[in-house]
């Protein structure tokens, strides 16, 4: 659980909420139903139209993962890694088969069925690869796709603030309009500005450091599942993967 | 037909429009020719100059592909190169004579002609490599046209407004006039602004992401060619191959 | 000929004279010696200053291949290379010394030179891939002196309005002159914004895109001249630089 | 100890209250309670949610490096190496043995410690290049933390500003308060503008420079450790390490 | 000398002085104290917590290659490089050693050494490619600081103005000084912007430029003694090293 992403949700969201209030203003002032269509609803149209169906369908799994991180225990699987070492010195690569069903992974699962079925390191390790990136690329376009929506709503809220503004110009001729008429536009400039980098922008960031590290997990993975195809001992495997820790996880 | 593009061009500009009425404002207010000239004719101008015709004329015919994107059914081509691999192994290479007059996409036909020429595999891979990459920074410099027109749009809104506000001040002796003149100003603003982040740049991105999967495509088709003349056999193509698939296809 | 640099060009001043006109503004007032001085002067000053007296003395020369691009006939190259390969096969290296003072570019006669000297294949490629860099490096950094005045435009055209805006301010106490002096300050915006987008950002991604298709040809040169060196047969040869030919030059 | 950093922000925050009283503006006018929370506040609920726990935690840790750079004395420490390696001549790589608990660096440790091992130089090189990148990476995500929050607080600058205005503009009716609302508004975008500007763009430039300098360091020991391993004499390690040395150091 | 660096610095100066006289404004309304101040000190005390102490110090020295760039002669270098290659094949390479004393560039005199002391051509590459990058890396930090300042300067000019609108906002009950208030806050923008644009950023650019040819020159260096060291014949290394000389060099 990432309690840092509600805390940041929360921090932010009181944190405007609050210093209007302190200013003096009204919340209700800063409700206001067409900015949002406007805003929301033009940086949604711009989406869809940037972003192919398989990668929007992607972002929308993956979002959950901002509160709840995909997480590789990176010592947990160090250890896992090395029983597989262990067992397949004793009883040879076919001895791993059993572990092939265990496995929930599907990555991992593909590196251990490489190992049983007695590939060369260098196949075993092209085709871990290959597999990375295309899960890599997909995982990151997909967390771009919060990046676009955050990159649209400060334009959206520009459209609608001017459009706001345009109304008001129409009006000149009762003054005593014209203030609240300003002010609902600006409006719009608030929520544009702000979804973004309330919402949007952080979002996209926090699940791109999350698909990296997700990266970091599996090229340990398969560094050890290549290491056992080349028949390493155990003690430089672990010498070897330890590397892959930071400060935190040893 | 990728729907979720005309969805995204459907939602955009009703939720513009949308917006603008729910406030009060009339269409006509928006709309303004000369405003339009300014922004389009500005920008097109600019882009002219700096593309060079074989890239505009490339991204004329690639514009289609916005909403019928160009693909490449990854399990159906992993399907028909483990047919030749294995036609390659019963027949010899120069079996696949008769695939090549079949073969429609030009460069899975490149292909296949070099593997039935008896080439070497690193001679065809870098044959591909170089055929692969002509094509995709072709391809992606005209992707890049709407990226062009995009940057351009807001900044000829600019334009189209300063010249607006010039023509207001310079009859500011009759204040009546003053509101509706700068409200036309404005309206220049929004087709610059609007045109970029509602067309332009989401098309510029959906063709980019389309170029780079038909790259993605191109290489493991390349890929298993020259797995085919390393004279691999099929399971452990079959193999390599599905690294390429994402978490969708398979 | 590129014609659609000349069209660009038309095309953008027209259609900002156009939609000035159609608004009823005057030409005139869109003329302003001081703006033009300051956004201009200040521009060039600024792009002196960056750029090293060679690079600019580059950034004339090729300013030309705006609307005369240097262009490599990719597929008339090809047809040079095959009947040297030929001939080098007939002949052997030393036969292809005539052909040495007929070629006119100066990179190519490098190339051959270095055949007729009979230096190893992985020379060859060294030497010409040292000339290519050098000769590409060069050329981008003068292009990208058309990127520094259209960066340098917007700025000074900035400065331009905010000391017109500054004048202004210290004369309210003649508000009759008040919306001519805004309107002449909004002049340099214009000049700042419109000069950098209609014509130096454009020329400069023009120039940079045809270095870009020179190094390319360049490339595919060279990569002939290395297969003849190595002794490859005109077929294999002519295999490998199809795939440096676009779907345009076919 | 940076005295440098000191210096940069006093003079900072000097000029700009000097210059404001110079002006002769007042200090508190400058003071706003709302403002300091919507900037501060937003920035930091932003950051929060795009920050992983595990590299804000470290943002916290390396904000010192600031005022303390940690610093790897790269002279000290190649007079250290070939310390270690006129001894490994003498006793063998087992008389580093006493050095691995002396050492206090973890990375150092880890080098002598695969040193000792009798592993080969390219198992040796693989591990410290792992180990190297994983704790770049990290303290580089770190320092990028201080980015984000430079780029955030100018935009909630944009915010508080808006809303203050939004705030004014309900209030037309008493034109003696316009000013002073106006005023207390615009102090947002200053504490926007200015904490990004004073603290956290220069601090986040500062520790990525410092992370860097790490990593340079630890590349020099990797370099040196790799070379003991391949039994390189003193006098050419001595050699290839001197160019890791700036002309500062020399 | 580079006159185009004098130049440059008059041309933009006196086309703002000249636009500003032409329009009609004073020379002394554009001098401002508490505006100079805030700008200038702003940006400094920024830059100053931004850099390391070392990085600001060679700075500080480099600042003269503006005017005086360092200029490797390529050509020259060449004929030395030439001398020495002959010099050895008589002498073989100790003959060089006499060299070493005469050569005053320090990387060319490490460069000789390593060829004197009898070392591995691989070694001599490795060598001067880590002194290479390590002397590049530092320069090219050293020309950004005057990137930081180019960037902070515009930000501290909207500081400036904001807190003189402030300012005059607070006072207006007295409308006749109303425009001279807006006036002194608007030059602090223009030092922002004009200081920026018309020293900072195209100095930076400059001394990168100049920081790149240096280690392009270097890597002309160090091609030639790593060949030197490799027995390559005078002829040969000759036809290497012409490759780095661009058009204007030969």
């Amino acid at each position: 659980m990432d309690i840092l992403s509600i805390a940041g949700i929360i921090v932010g969201f009181v944190a405007l909420a609050g210093g209007n209030f302190l200013e003096g203003g009204h919340l209700e002032s800063l409700l206001n139903g067409p900015a949002i269509l406007i805003v929301l609803g033009g940086s949604m149209g711009a989406t869809f139209l940037q972003v192919p169906p398989a990668v929007f369908h992607r972002s929308m799994i993956i979002f959950i993962w901002i509160f709840k991180p995909k997480k590789f225990l990176l010592k947990a699987q160090i250890k896992k890694i090395l029983n597989w070492s262990t067992l397949a010195r004793k009883e040879g690569l076919l001895g791993l088969e059993s572990m092939v069903s265990k496995e929930k992974d599907t990555f991992a699962k593909k590196g251990l069925q490489l190992l049983v079925d007695g590939n060369e390191p260098e196949v075993i390790r092209e085709c871990l690869e290959v597999e990375l990136m295309t899960k890599e690329t997909l995982d990151l376009q997909a967390a771009k796709v919060y990046d676009a929506l955050g990159g649209y709503c400060p334009t959206f809220g520009i459209i609608g603030a001017v459009m706001g503004l345009i109304h008001v110009m129409q009006n000149l001729s009762d003054p005593k309009l014209l203030g609240a008429g300003i002010a609902t536009a600006f409006v719009a400039t608030i929520y544009g500005v702000g979804l973004a980098n309330l919402l949007f922008l952080p979002i996209a960031s926090k699940l791109k450091t999350n698909v990296q590290s997700n990266s970091h997990a599996r090229e340990m993975l398969a560094e050890g599942i290549v290491a056992i195809a080349e028949g390493e001992n155990p003690r430089n495997i672990e010498l070897k993967l330890t590397g892959f820790l930071d400060d935190y996880s040893k």
